[in-house]
Order: C-alpha cells, then structure tokens, then sequence
C-alpha cells in the first residue's frame, strides 16, 4: 500500500455547524467538490472533508453509537511560540473552546489544542525541531 | 489560520502492534523523526503518527475514556476498482480486517474499508471524479 493519504473524514453531528466553524471561523474556503451533504477544504495535498456522522457510519458499515475521547487529533503546525499564542488569541476571541492554553511541552516545543464543535482536538504547536 | 494540517495522530493502545501493522502489514517506512514512544510516516505533505491514546488524551488534556465509533475515516485513494480489489485482497492474504467489501457506492465511485489494530477505518477507493 503506497504512503498516503487522500481525504481525512469528520463525522459531524450538524453539517451546517462545522461547515460554519470552518468556512467562517477558521476561514477556510470550500472546495468546489462539495455538495449539500459533503463539504470538502482541499489543504497541502490531502483532503479534509466534513459529512453526517451517521452517513459516515453507515458508509462504513459500523454502528454509529460512540461517546468520550475519539482517540485521534490533528495538529497545525506554525513558525513560533507567537504564531501559536496568536492564532489562539484570535480562535478565542471568535468563540472557540480552547482545551489547552498554549504552553512549553516535554518534547521541546510549545502547544495548545483547540476544539471544532464536535469536540475534534486541533493541536496548534511550535516545533523546532521539524 | 492558515488552511494546512501537519500531523494526524492515532492514540493507540498498544504502540509496538500498531507500529508493526503500518510498517509490516501496510509496508510503510518510519521517518527518522521516530522514537521509542511515538512513530511517525511521512506521507504526501503531511505526517501520521502514532501514540499511546493514554498519553495523547493526557497531552491533550482530557479524559482518555471513549468507545465506539470514533467519528473518523481516513481515505487512501487509488486509480482504478482493480486497485481497490487488488489492494484489499492483498491485505486480507495478511490477516486484515475488512470492515466493508469493496462495492459501488451510491456516489459513482467503489469503494472498502479496512480496520488497523485499534479500529481506524481506512477506506480504499476509486473515485472517477477526482
């Protein structure tokens, strides 16, 4: 199997709640691949699509039922400890649920983790090593 | 916030096993980024890596109970059905999971899912509109 991977799917409780946190929150904008029912960001070479959590199980054929942490986050990486406290800053002052107030981490960088309103967990973090 | 993700990381329960299946089972090299207690795979344009879930929940600072669907599909995209057919016998033949036969789906692709040890869904498709 070839190293890659081509769209990230999150199984949302309300289409029209995330696509809002992302389009005018975030600020991204949608991909023309997107549709009532699915919407699609093209990032740095993959997809980050949204899509009924409900239809994405049933897609996957698995029963829909699950609670509590999802096991899984995705970070976005910046340039500095600034980039960090920054964007932070400016998702606080939009509303959004800041999980982890940014600070210095045991493995040399600095992060903070923010949440979509699924609960999603985004680290936002400052490598310097990377 | 700038529309780019760098990382997508899987709480694992056991990292050596699910070490073992990306490297072994999937035949992805680890970057040297590694260490003992996280792996990453460097794919196109951005990283999977894979961590204990206890120290991702605690990283992140929340409860590490959860069960049940995750809320999460990964999709791995290939150019043709045979691909899709050929790609998931060949991990059947290895002992993987495979949550969902590869079959037509209602939006004109063809598509299956397998799981890793923890129960990530990876979906194999061919999509003729990408």
């Amino acid at each position: 199997m070839e190293k890659r991977i081509t769209i990230i799917t999150l199984g949302v409780a309300d289409l029209q709640i995330s696509a809002n946190f992302y389009e005018n929150i975030l600020g991204w904008k949608r991909s023309p691949m997107s549709s009532e029912n699915i919407v699609f960001f093209e990032l740095n070479g993959v997809f980050l699509s949204l899509y009924e959590r409900v239809a994405l199980a049933e897609d996957a054929t698995v029963d829909a039922a699950g609670s509590g942490f999802k096991g899984f986050t995705l970070a976005h990486n910046v340039g500095s400890q600034k980039e960090v406290d920054d964007l932070i800053n400016d998702l606080r002052n939009k509303g959004v649920t800041i999980v982890k107030e940014p600070q210095k981490v045991f493995w040399g960088g600095y992060s903070s983790y923010f949440a979509d309103p699924d609960g999603n967990l985004w680290e936002v973090a400052f490598n310097p090593f990377l």
